[in-house]
């Protein structure tokens, strides 16, 4: 299946011929390569729309040479959020960043909006497209506090952020692209103009089902990768190899910093409680990708599980009533599902990401073939 | 002193005749009425203006039948908040908020932009407002990241939260109102449409000032107040005895919810650790008010040190330096002197606050003569 | 009912005739004394153990001139703990102690031993205790992990604590002398040495029973008050009133610190994320009744539910299953329930304790007929 | 440098001939086989002792066929712990174990005592020997409250560690054992009986020293190994290649469980806040080793600095006083010597540690040679 397809659903703005999605299209996912994470198995997208209705879209900034940004909004499900809220669970890798919801999220364990994903300096116009969605949906008519989740990385190098030039309608369109099925990775929605290990980064995917014997249940993840470090491909040495990481010309290299968003969905029936344990799972995957989490990163994950036996609707409002529970002493393999798709996800954000230059800066694609042969070699002696 | 220079400094738009600041004109402050709280002395002003250097502005919108609303800004210093910024620390009392900006606190332990508290479905505007007053002081104008920080309460009964009516320039127009001296006080700036036990919240402030054996710091308090209970006022079963209390009609009735934002500064040179411990004190004040933080309140609190000595400025972040730090062992005095300013700082707000009539609805002033009388004749049986 | 008869069920060591639990049998609780906490009503022994299944079991050492200490139990049911754990919460007022266990009654939300409470030194030979006893039972024979739950105050002003006299035998004392029904208040079990506000404190209890239209559920909380501030009793300034007060004389008085545990049980269907949210209520209390949570205190409180549809069984464990839950949005009057049963029952502790003369130091009792006198008459000008 | 020497200043008790670290004697240490750790240099000794005046002490207790066990000591100076406080910080990656004294390091960012770890059920003996040690000191005739510090795994595996073998006399003599200089690693002290990733696990340790132009800071790490996943050894799919890997045989072969615990020690002038982000960075390398941390292991790290500029002295609690800080700016180097040095450690930890057959059970030491190979080979297609 070619990258163009994944593309489809996409809504783009601007997109100019040389985009980086257009050159993406040839590039392969990690998996493609031959580089495959861990000992599970991912569902048949290897992305977090496996977890059954999910929604991802995109809004992809592309203009003149300056603006490299965007918005990518993740749908838990299709029905009314607001009022079907779904448990969830939020975490802090490095808190140098601006996510926004998360105490919310944290005291009552749910999420009721979209989750927003933009740059660092756009995180209100995405918040007002996320309120003020909600406020329009039917059924919303009495709504008067709506808990935007909006999450963000810093892609000011390649954009200039500064000029704010995401709105609230660019966050309103890209809820409104949103799709189940395949999601665009790369150079994308609100991995535009993000850099990962000083190679382009963007927006990647991933996902494991489990087998029938440990519960059979799908979990998917999405990143934003804005983050550094000694880049370690599946173990392979490659930001080391390279030549290109972390404090190799002192700190103030600042190779290191950025940020990352990761965003984890599960068809397991798992409590608020689990869905924090899962978020927090995230970070072991950056550090098997390299990232030591530097001070000026914001590393954060989100969890939220789409099982309508939790799910929190109208009537479990109104009086005690059963709620499926997932018990902590069959969560494990969650975990591991959770390390697995995010370390193959951030990825797949750079497998996918062409080369881009941008606001008088140039950032290579990962140099896949080198990737490669790093992995295959190990470390002879 | 007039009710009337207080509001002077004030930055207030589309105030009708009959506005809520008006009336407070002849409205008594608490220790004006002879309820004065605890065992410590307030500075001159008794208000958060008491700690050098800390500025407040307040933009009021009182428009038609509908708007009240508004933006209260609050200033650490008066220099480049972005280059010096001042140690911080963050507490959630009941996290049901959106209270923005909370996790880079907690993460780096410092505040570099000003704060801003609006109504619940405005902090997005009031972000932006935050953001771009920033981007803009001379120089920062190479920064491309700034941590906002707002807090919100919900009027969406007196004011139609719904129609969003706040907007970047209000935020900006309350930045740029912000003075040292005086504080207006009730229904003005973010607390003009906010409601407290079921009568007319708004904005309150109060201070401590320790005696000179203790150090002789300066602490200072603001508030907005939109939350409930059974109210207290220094002890007096106000809320009961005047038969207006959370739980008196059901759940339902929904009396204890809403939220209040808690803003501390001290010119004593705390760490932020220790500043945090200082916002969590804050709570102990609204259970002595009569709250049990409700499930729907969002209740926050923020402190920061403004002691020169402690100011993260540039040539601090190049290397290790000196900071002064006033040790655990001597922290006790303060945190009594948050517990008492808050609570003053609550009754400050809801004693200002004169009756209003908006968006179809009435809510009165609390009745300062009968809060009076039962203070003062305790529990006769 | 008689003092006398509340104390029948304890376990007590070494009880010379003057001891304080004798003088406490002529004292009043504080409701029988005319102060009643709150709107809502108690259960009908006004105690933790009003929630079926709760037990209560106290040690008390008072040995010669310096030995005054001891060790209370609270086992959530009287079946197998381990293998039916409890759902819990935990959390921090300020956590200058030694609260032991909480970690994981965060990460997997329950409780799998009983709760001991002893002194500060003691908290070793508390869980030792609690973990032979649970590897004892009847079940447990392949149980290889015990997580004891231990709270401490520290009663190194009328016991000589340095001399660590609580033993392994003295927590399995307690633990086997736990019982339903009444409760022993006062200077008795981990109390029996305690101050309080400058007064003698110990162990108290309280509860309270929700109306039918709100759930109906009882909450029931015992406290080990060991704490200072400004004593306010149902906001009466009694401390103030007294000349009895944290600062009065100075930092150097110390009269603030100390430490409190509050152990909070209810019936109501709650999860455990909920169960934090009744605990961080306590504090609440802790702020009514004068503190300002002092730099030297250790406060902490625990939340567990006994009802049967939240239990944590084996078969529970093996599969997912339903759980009851109580939603968000019906859990406000539990959080009013535990702020006015906790602030309850630190003022039964203080009831209860008579005037306490060892280690060279003399505290007295709390002196109820002038607090009765100030409750009355409130503040006369 | 034989290993003999490195074990010459433990303390060992009933030292079997055939003990674990008699048969570690010939296993070389990670680098010394060629797997060299990320970016940065280790100091000297690559241990945590590389940290001026850190001392550590083992109790090694290997009697008849099932006990397997014991204490290893951590002592952060060598004057007194409890006047000369450490500032500290605490972090948990999963929280299922038995770590005692956190609340009190968070809330007060400090270390008072030895810091000791043990197995799972031991944790009361080793923290009455902390205490009692502590109460015994010269200068501390007027302590009345010592935060123990203790850690913990569960070696109920090759110890029969319902027998509680551990008593506070192996504590004590695991503080007076402890020394500066070369630390003994694999099946010594609380490493005795733990196992890793299916191999013999056990005490490890390494150490980075930053190049001057970041600081020239030393930072050291220990560990105690005893959990799971699927072990990757810089990259090299060990686990997996050699059939021995978490999940491998459904859920129920429980290979991931158990726990580790990272002490981290370092020389830069490092406030509290940012010691908590440096133990936060810990459980990067616990991914970068292949965990998921499973749900019933116990994943926590603390941090202290040792530098004197930092150090609370008395006359640092009786006034405010200038303490150095390291700014926020300049820590990301030290994170990733935390992530480096701690991924080391866990290798060292069991390339160090024999096979050990005990308690019914024999575990095999991690086969070097085969690591090797696979570490050189990559991953061939």
């Amino acid at each position: 299946m070619s990258r163009r397809s994944r593309v489809r659903h996409g809504f783009l703005l601007f997109v100019l011929p040389w985009a980086a999605s257009a050159g993406a299209a040839e590039r392969p996912r990690a998996r493609e390569a031959g580089i495959e994470i861990g000992i599970l198995k991912p569902g048949p997208l290897n992305a977090i729309t496996d977890v059954a209705g999910v929604r991802i879209g995109h809004v992809t900034l592309v203009e003149g040479t300056s603006t490299r940004t965007g918005v990518t909004a993740i749908l838990p499900h299709g029905d009314n959020l607001y009022q079907d809220k779904v448990p969830a669970g939020f975490a802090v890798g490095n808190g140098y960043g601006k996510f926004m919801g998360s105490t919310q999220i944290r005291e009552l364990g749910e999420i009721e909006s979209p989750i927003l994903l933009t740059n660092t300096l756009s995180v209100p116009e995405a918040a007002a497209a996320a309120i003020e969605w909600t406020l329009d949906r039917a059924g919303n008519e009495k709504v008067r506090s709506v808990n935007a989740v909006v999450g963000e990385t810093n892609d000011g190098g390649l954009n200039d952020i500064r000029a704010r030039r995401v709105t609230k309608a660019h966050g309103l369109a890209a809820i409104a692209a949103a799709r189940e099925g395949e999601v665009a990775e790369g150079s994308v929605g609100a991995g535009t103009g993000t850099i990962a290990f000083g190679w382009k980064g963007g927006i990647g995917t991933s996902s494991r089902r489990l087998p029938a014997n440990l519960g059979g249940f799908t979990t998917g993840v999405l990143v934003q990768t804005n983050y550094g470090g000694v880049l370690s491909v599946d173990g392979a040495p490659v930001g080391k190899a390279l030549g290109r990481f972390f404090l190799k010309d002192a700190l103030s290299s600042k190779s290191g910093d950025g940020s990352v968003i990761v965003v984890i969905a599960t068809d397991a029936p798992v409590s608020d409680r689990n869905l924090e344990r899962l978020a927090r799972r995230a970070f072991l995957a950056l550090g098997r990708t390299g990232s030591p989490m530097t001070n000026g990163s914001g590393d954060y994950a989100v969890a939220f599980s789409t099982a309508a036996s939790v799910r929190r609707t109208p009537a479990r409002r109104n009086a005690p009533s059963g709620v499926e529970d997932l018990p902590n002493e069959l969560i494990s393999p969650l975990f591991e599902a959770v390390v697995e798709a995010t370390e193959e996800a951030v990825l797949n954000s750079m497998f996918a990401a062409a080369t881009m230059e941008a606001n008088g800066i140039r950032v290579e694609a990962l140099p896949i073939d080198e990737v490669v042969r790093l992995h295959r070699q190990g470390r002879p002696r």
